[in-house]
């Protein structure tokens, strides 16, 4: 019998906002993975910190941050063989992975090398997007909107292309790419629909409107929504 | 002292995708709002039903399915001065919302009527996009895809252009609209790259290719999920 790789979705950053389906096969699980900085802390571990009810055998998966694929690839590759060995003694891993696992997360990753081997399980959470919207006041969509989802670091062309053909937008992974995205929404006539937001529903959360962002400031998990109905911004 | 009006993501459809958030507000909660539908049972509350603790005042927001709008906001406007007179006496009132609240919800329409009246609060949910990717074992979208999400009514030729000009797609409520949009798929040579999914995290959980999808038989929780690198489908 071999273990079962879960990959679990815990949400935007509120503790409180991991599903009882993950917080249980967390606290029975008894190795427990997440991805880390380099030399840091890891986000993820520390939101489900407060939910932690025994001592676990814990995996820090260090991924390099590095513009050269190879480095991150032989990371994850290492990532693969240490859980798998796990894996393979019939143990349980739960992977902890921020927001949900399968909407422009890093757990594809470790499922694409390890689920033609072993099970995974995939546990669905509540994805930075709605929570920024939440967190914004203002439905992302509705009736018969066109949503388009943005990562920031796509070419500004494209980015005003699809700003162009779409009722609302959400532009992810802002952070380095903030002041060229700015420009593109500014220059379509969309500043006053847009709001920045970083850090949603953690303590640090910040919503601003564009024009009041700071220029090279923006975490890698900040978020622009736009929606060109307007929004009833509080 | 006013009440407090909470739109609360259940989640869409297992009862323990409900987050701890939820379950805490749905739990101290006295008095209990629900769509349902005009003759029947609500989707929603038999979602929670196993986290209810002990009775509750409970008031089912019944909209007609109609397809002019007037008898729905008409609806919504007798709902709305219904929670208010609870909000009024101080008493907080919970609105049940599968999924997200504000992603494609019928939230929208009370937020929209109390909200500058009332204190109101968001819970985000699990959505119905990132369930069917999990159900599917398929990651919705990763690194810099562009990700759509597309109301089934739309016109065919939006379909068709919005489908050409993304990497990855979600067409949401299918039900009566399947064989259009279906045909739409195929149209573009891309069948095999999608997959037709209903129910998703429920016991009736049924995920199809397009061409295995009976005709007239799709129910309005609905999806098609399409991503043109491919997916490795299970």
């Amino acid at each position: 019998m071999t273990g079962t790789l879960y990959g679990l979705g815990i949400g935007p950053g509120d503790p409180d906002l991991i599903t009882l389906k993950a917080l249980k096969l967390l606290q029975a699980t008894k190795v427990l993975a997440y991805p880390a900085l380099e030399d840091g802390d890891s986000l993820a571990r520390a939101i489900i910190a407060p939910h932690l009810n025994e001592p676990k055998t814990e995996i820090a998966v260090r991924i390099p941050m590095t513009v050269e694929r190879a480095p991150a690839q032989a990371a994850y590759d290492d990532a693969a063989v240490e859980l798998s060995e796990h894996l393979k003694k019939g143990e349980d891993v739960v992977v902890l992975c921020e927001g949900d696992p399968f909407f422009y997360g890093s757990f594809m990753y470790l499922f694409g090398r390890i689920a033609e081997t072993y099970p995974v399980e995939v546990i669905p959470g509540v994805s930075s997007l709605t929570a920024c919207a939440t967190a914004l006041q203002s439905p992302l969509s509705a009736r018969n909107d066109i949503l388009t989802v943005l990562p920031a670091p796509l070419p500004s062309e494209i980015l005003r292309d699809r700003l162009r053909d779409t009722d609302s937008a959400a532009i992810m992974k802002v952070g380095r790419h903030f002041a060229r995205v700015r420009d593109v929404i500014l220059d379509l006539g969309l500043g006053e629909n847009a709001r920045y937001i970083e850090r949603a529903t953690m303590e640090a959360e910040r919503i601003l409107p564009l024009t009041e962002v700071p220029e090279d400031a923006a975490p890698y998990f900040s978020m622009i929504l736009i929606h060109k109905r307007g929004q009833a911004w509080k």
